[in-house]
């Protein structure tokens, strides 16, 4: 990836003289940004441009290109590419749209390209994209006309959207915040979000990243990517599978993955998702202060109605906010004009005007071994108070870089005084104590990787090999109940005893080998609302009432399931499917009749080991239940949590299961069990 | 109240020609704002300021006053309102703090205050606030320096805190919103924020309002006034409860109400609670716009990106996307360059380079029948476009106001380029697709006022004089059991059949006369947890049984209460408190084990008309248990509404109890029955 983002020398290739040319406005970009390298205009027509020749092909090209951006309508993308790889070019950015995002139609055209990149070994980042910056180099290919309004910054950006990666751009210059190095990828026909994160992972000019996506490349290696990061990776992953799927598609040739698995797997990979382009600019600005170590945080507020907010919004965020020492208060109480505020913490200073106080109580707090950061309020007119508050919010960021541990400062002011305070600060300022202790709360809640997103060692006694024996000769479609059972014994899974019978006679013989009273199911597996259907009979306690019940069941067809009733005990679902995109998903939650009103499950993707588990079902409020209240008996939690990751490796082995479902099952003082099974089945693999 | 925000004349009281001093600032503002009518200057050292000669007291000034705007150390403030009450000034602005913020001891100066503004029939706004701005006259009475930045505009704004309520009027004046009227009331001694409410309610230069409050003087009044508004209200309430509460009480004595309470009144009363100012300033935006009548939205984007993100936050926010109608997408086609966009709703136009065909779709769209409002989302650099895209933003301000629909606006661009077109749009613009659909959302989702706030009719057959006769000898405390359940007989709410039994055999005799099997419970009131004290004995099918049972409860206390045991049936919880702001609060939701876990239960303040209860259970996602799922039987949702309502209507009348819980209740096919009951009397008023 380094030489996309360290060319030394670029090739523009679509470029004419004509004053509406696109692909002009990225000759103005390599200008604008002050590109060290050699730059090569391209273009059919011939002609000038800012003194540069233009040369007819990319093969008339005298000296040796590193990168070529092409912006030449989609037809020629193809001969183009071929061409870059007759003249030994390596590394392609195709900003041209008119590919998959239109139709399926033009996938002719895109396997063309993909032909000729493995033909001559390139790599091509888009088509229908706006390419890199790299804000270090100048190297900047968009041909949207941009400016570097802000000094190169520590934020690394990929955006499947050239609008919204440009966007970034400049809501973080507002800030002041500038950027490392960006991406625009568009359709990832070759470079897809995962090449691009890895290298930014290990890219040294980059301490945060940010990532907006619509569709999701490859699930399973950005889960491991992320987990494998140090830094913080922010991503804004739109498109949620509502409205936004169709647009998606025609923008950027997006699908869209399910949502909650999305969710899940972000979390479970240590990805910080956020919700839109403000949530991730204040996390951004989260970390760009230094990092809080534990949730004790000071509040220095100027401001009393602010002061409250910033209590309201400690206790949403989990802050902590220990008293200041007496010291401290005796120190601020002699500044105090006429002794008519009270010092807690927050801390209101409303009535002190003398600034140089606020610096030595922001100083003495900030050190302090039981504070591990500060929330500092100012709010000033401006009018009269300018200088004195603009010197303090810069001293501020001195007094934080000395102590290495955060203060987030959250200016009120009119307009234009804020603007000016943003440019001279030095580092992010807030303006509101809400979305300073987010930020603050994002900080504090960092760990960096390497994490560990997938279990590594399948629980003891598994049978994988006699399981896929089993599906060898299995029909595409719901899974037969015995085969499925036999198949959850594979991985040490536990059902309730059962028997299959083909007549009246067997039903009985299994009733009584199983012990009375039994249920009595149709094997029928088409018959997938069984209840519904007249399927079941649950506690025959009479043979007559078993032959009774195969009766009726024949008509569904011959072949029943007997199963032994089970014990009464607290109902959970567990189950699982195959996303197109993560792979193996596993679901569990509380049963019953009142879980299905509440409808609250907790998704992983697997496979899991036991920590991951158990902590999945630690998101269940359900999981109280297991825990005993009220009275009620602790059961089993350690049984269920080894069963979900059994069934999490289930689905990892055996990729013929597309979805499968244990509900209800039961959870007893000691072990679990499932009562209801069911599974559908894809072996055209 | 108008004499306030309309008085001709002010005298500043509290001037000296000390250039620290604060009573300066006034005249200063009133001067910025342009105030039309005459100012007196007021300060025992005498002297001279701005040309003004400065009087001892106001008793000197010679001319009438109408608005006296007093800043003097607190314990000078009772003196110089007994002689504003010499002078015959009828209203007074207190700034000055050092009042019951500072500690109880100061309660006395308060007294002292109020006496004499009883004397002289004068009202007061503060202590401890900046007072108030009349934006149109020019009245202007804060001590803090302010500048009016944009012009006046139709925001009311009430701040609890003068800090806040001055950064509101920054935060407006950024986005080129001005105020009407503005009040910082502080302690709230005299005027409270329903007393300005009412007055801006009525007030012809405010369609909006916005109130930051840190305590709430009068739960069922600021109900009231706001249900009869026709305008929206918008509130930030903070001080939740938490570590806000000591703070907010220095800061303007205000103490926290219980969170939900508050949440759940002003839902009733139709106030709009926002959670921070940034999203108090998105509604305000949204009420900016004319109003959205009905869901159907087009979005109109030049940004594909931006675009998916439209549609997300469209599902996110309740908004259809009716397709384009055939003629639009073909003009659009006509005008697009290659052919390389789709025209969906949302509609991408990213390559779309003709301006006017932007103005033409979003004039062609908002005029349609089953267009309800348009999201216009804009983004270029403005290094080479901005003459053109800024004219298009003011050209879609007439579109609108032609079209009397509402378009979102959201401009991407760099930074200077956005201030620019916020100043010069003539409407509000977004930076942020979803930040624009919440605030269209609240502009579609507002009716005004009046709504119905409390039931008017209570329902039949309650005896209201019976239930208090019963309780004019109660102690204060748990109520017993037996004259629990004879109130709730008087308001017709139906608990199983019971007797008290005072020896073993009364409690044999009481079980026979109800019938086995019973239940057998301590009526001695002051064993709150009966069960873990061994207090109750269920299902007691034999004499024996009833004897034993009564030998274990006589530890207890000789009294018992005898209970038919409850037919099984579906748990709900219902009860209610009485809250110190809001007056009786009913809360309902389901009962049961599980539902100890998900604990999500419903509140309203009382009474309720059948409607609201119903609305009540509405929010619990538990009723649709009531209605029946996976083939159970619907229950008698209806005789559990009627059952609400009778208790809010208990808790309204009788205003000893404290507390009530019915828990559990058992809701059947037809009926409904409370099992359990407890309250807490106070009969000491």
């Amino acid at each position: 990836m380094d030489l996309f983002f360290n060319a030394s020398s670029v090739a523009v290739i679509g470029v004419s003289s004509s004053p509406t040319n696109l692909g002009r406005a990225i000759v103005f970009n390599l200008m604008q940004f002050q590109y060290q390298g050699l730059i090569h205009l391209v273009g059919p027509k011939g002609g000038v441009f800012l003194g540069h020749k233009i040369y007819p092909t990319i093969l008339d090209v005298p000296d040796p290109v590193d990168l070529a951006a092409v912006l030449v309508p989609a037809r020629a993308v193809p001969e183009v590419i071929r061409q870059c790889g007759e003249k030994g070019v390596k590394r392609v950015v195709v900003e041209s749209a008119g590919f998959r995002e239109l139709g399926d139609d033009r996938r002719g055209l895109e396997r063309e390209i993909q032909e000729a990149l493995a033909k001559y070994n390139m790599r091509m980042i888009g088509p229908n994209c706006i390419g890199v910056i790299n804000r270090h180099t100048g190297l900047a290919v968009p041909f949207m006309p941009m400016k570097p309004e802000a000094d190169p910054g520590r934020v690394g950006i990929i955006s499947q959207s050239g609008g919204v990666g440009a966007m970034a751009i400049n809501n973080y210059a507002a800030e002041n915040i500038g950027f490392s190095k960006f991406a625009s990828i568009g359709n990832k026909l070759d470079v897809d979000e995962n090449d691009i994160l890895e290298y930014l992972v290990g890219d040294d000019q980059t301490r945060v990243i940010f990532a907006y996506l619509e569709g999701i490349a490859d699930g399973r290696r950005l889960m491991q990517v992320a987990a494998s990061s140090p830094k913080p990776i922010l991503v804004h992953k739109s498109n949620r599978g509502g409205s936004g799927s169709v647009i998606a598609r025609s923008h950027s040739a997006s699908l869209s993955a399910d949502d909650r698995v999305v969710d899940a797997a972000f979390r479970q990979s240590g990805i910080l998702r956020v919700s839109d382009q403000n949530e991730a600019l204040r996390a951004i600005k989260g970390f760009h202060l230094p990092p809080m170590k534990g949730p004790r945080l000071a509040v220095i507020s100027r401001s009393g109605g602010h002061a409250v907010m910033a209590a309201d919004a400690a206790d949403e965020f989990g802050f902590q906010l220990p008293p200041f020492p007496e010291e401290l208060i005796e120190e601020a109480e002699r500044h105090a004009r006429a002794g008519v505020i009270q010092f807690h913490n927050p801390m209101d200073l409303g009535d002190v005007f003398d600034l140089d106080l606020y610096k030595v109580l922001a100083a003495e707090s900030i050190r302090r071994d039981d504070v591990d950061g500060v929330l500092f309020i100012l709010n000033y007119q401006g009018i009269f108070d300018a200088d004195p508050c603009r010197r303090l919010i810069v001293e501020l960021g001195r007094i934080m870089k000395v102590a290495g541990k955060p203060i987030a400062v959250c200016v009120f002011t009119m307009h234009g005084e804020l603007e000016v305070n943003k440019r001279a600060a030095g580092y992010p300022l807030f303006t509101d104590p809400r979305d300073a202790l987010q930020a603050l709360a994002w900080n504090r809640d960092f760990r960096g990787g390497p994490v560990e997103v997938f279990g590594t060692e399948p629980p003891g006694g598994i049978r994988r090999e006699e399981a896929r024996r089993l599906l060898e000769g299995a029909e595409s479609g719901p899974a037969a109940p015995d085969l499925l059972a036999q198949l959850l014994d594979c991985y040490g899974i536990p059902v309730v005893a059962w028997e299959v019978a083909e007549s009246e006679e067997e039903a009985v013989l299994a009733a009584s080998k199983l012990g009375l009273p039994v249920a009595l199911k149709t094997a029928n597996p088409h018959v997938i609302h069984k209840t519904d259907a007249g399927g079941v009979f649950l506690d025959l306690t009479t043979e007559e009432e078993v032959r009774k019940a195969y009766g009726r069941l024949e008509e569904l067809g011959p072949r029943v399931l007997v199963q032994r009733m089970a014990e009464p005990g607290l109902e959970w679902l567990v189950g699982g499917r195959r996303d197109h995109t993560f792979g193996p998903v596993v679901i569990a939650g509380l049963g019953g009749i009142y879980v299905e009103v509440f409808r609250e499950t907790a998704l992983r993707v697997g496979p899991l080991s036991p920590r991951q588990a158990r902590a999945m079902l630690e998101e269940c409020r359900g999981t109280a239940l297991l825990r005993g209240v009220r009275g009620r008996p602790k059961l089993d939690e350690d049984a269920l949590v080894d069963g979900v990751v059994r069934l999490s490796w289930l689905l990892h082995d055996l990729t013929e299961v597309m979805e499968l479902d244990l509900n209800p099952v039961r959870v007893y003082e000691k072990g679990w069990v499932a009562l209801d099974w069911r599974a559908t089945l894809d072996n055209r693999k």
